[in-house]
This record gives C-alpha cells, structure tokens and sequence, in this order.
C-alpha cells in the first residue's frame, strides 16, 4: 500500500488548516489510482502532527509514504525540521521507504501558476 | 507605469530569499509586455520590506502597482499584516492604485502543480 502525505507549516487560523486539508482531499481525488492513503500533516499548530500521520499511515500497512512539503522556499522548515522527523521515522520503521519530494516551491510550472493570478 | 510586487514571507536563510529573488526575475522576463517593473518584497527577515518596494515603485513613477502574495494559505500574514501594509501605502500614495491579488495558494492549478513532484 502506498500512501502520499501533504505536509504543510499549520496556522492558528482553522480556516487556513481546512484549506490544506481540502487541497489534500483534491489531491485524494486525483491520485486514486496511485495512492491507497492520501492525507495531510502539520509541522506545528495543527493536527496530524507529521509523527502521527506517518504511525496512521504505517498501522495502516502502507510499504511506502511518500511526502509532499507544501512550503514554496527553502528556510529552516524545509531544510532541517522536515528532514528531521522524516529521518528518525525512517529509523523507527526501517521496512517502510518514506520518501521525501521535493517542496512546492521549486515546481517548474511555479512561474505559470503566478501568472494565472494576475 | 505598471509594476508588479512579488511578496514572500522572507527567511533568516538568504538562499530562501535568493529563491524568491530569482522567481521574481522569471516573472519580469515573463511580463516584460504588461509591467514596466518586476520585483520582490519581503514581510520580515529580509529586504527589501513590502513599504520600501512600494516606495521605489512609486518613486519610479508607477501609478499601478500589483501586490501579489507569495504565500500557501490565509494564516495571519495573508489575512491581515499585508493587507494593512497595502492599506496603509494606499492612504500614503491616493494616486497610486494598489492591486492586491490572491496570493499563490488559490491558484486553481496548485493540484497539478504538486502532482507534477510526485
């Protein structure tokens, strides 16, 4: 079973949590043919913590989790704090292969993303 | 004269911020037809701060200047600290028009924008 995680930094705001949470549900949609188990995680303020959606994903039997940084530069977060967590969870469960992406920021197709705002 | 702000949160770590520096670059080259100038502000860590950008815009003689968040999700920076900056350079600056956009979080091609990392 594979499983994808949307990892994001979590808000005060509960508003700004649903958000990810529905983006997650979206991605849920469109990855049905690829992932079993498709959720998102906090770094902090928020619930699942990063720890506790990994161990969901895991009791849930999934061989491999792969993980998604929903974050668009590469400050502390995205250099150790992520990695961090993802390193000792590696360690705990060593049968499972969780794979860290890339984080959002650096999409080739950022640029035309932007544009669609303006 | 039409200018365009990309306005990202700014980090301690100056290769976040140089990230963002080269995504605005990829932006002018982009809009080198619509805007006159093309450049990036920083809410805290980094510079130039969102006012003082909005004052080279200014001094530049831009009479638009589109502000357009860099940001995932409507946390406290999105939802009330620019705004008020915004609001604030809006009542300094009466024949400048002030655009603020929807930041990059409500792009409608976020989801195909993360499964491209998968």
């Amino acid at each position: 079973m594979n499983a994808l995680l949307l990892i994001a930094h979590g808000s005060r705001i509960g508003a700004s949590n649903d958000e990810v949470r529905t983006l997650a549900g979206r991605l849920r949609e469109e990855t049905l043919h690829k992932y079993d188990h498709v959720d998102c995680a906090f770094l902090e303020l928020a619930e699942p913590s990063i720890p506790a959606a990994i161990e969901e994903a895991v009791a849930m039997g999934c061989e491999r989790i792969r993980v998604l940084p929903y974050f668009l530069a590469a400050g502390n977060h995205v250099i150790s704090d992520i990695p961090e967590i993802i390193a000792q969870k590696q360690v705990e469960h060593p049968g499972v292969k969780i794979d860290l992406r890339p984080y959002a920021g650096t999409a080739p197709g950022m640029v035309e993303l932007l544009l669609s705002l303006l």
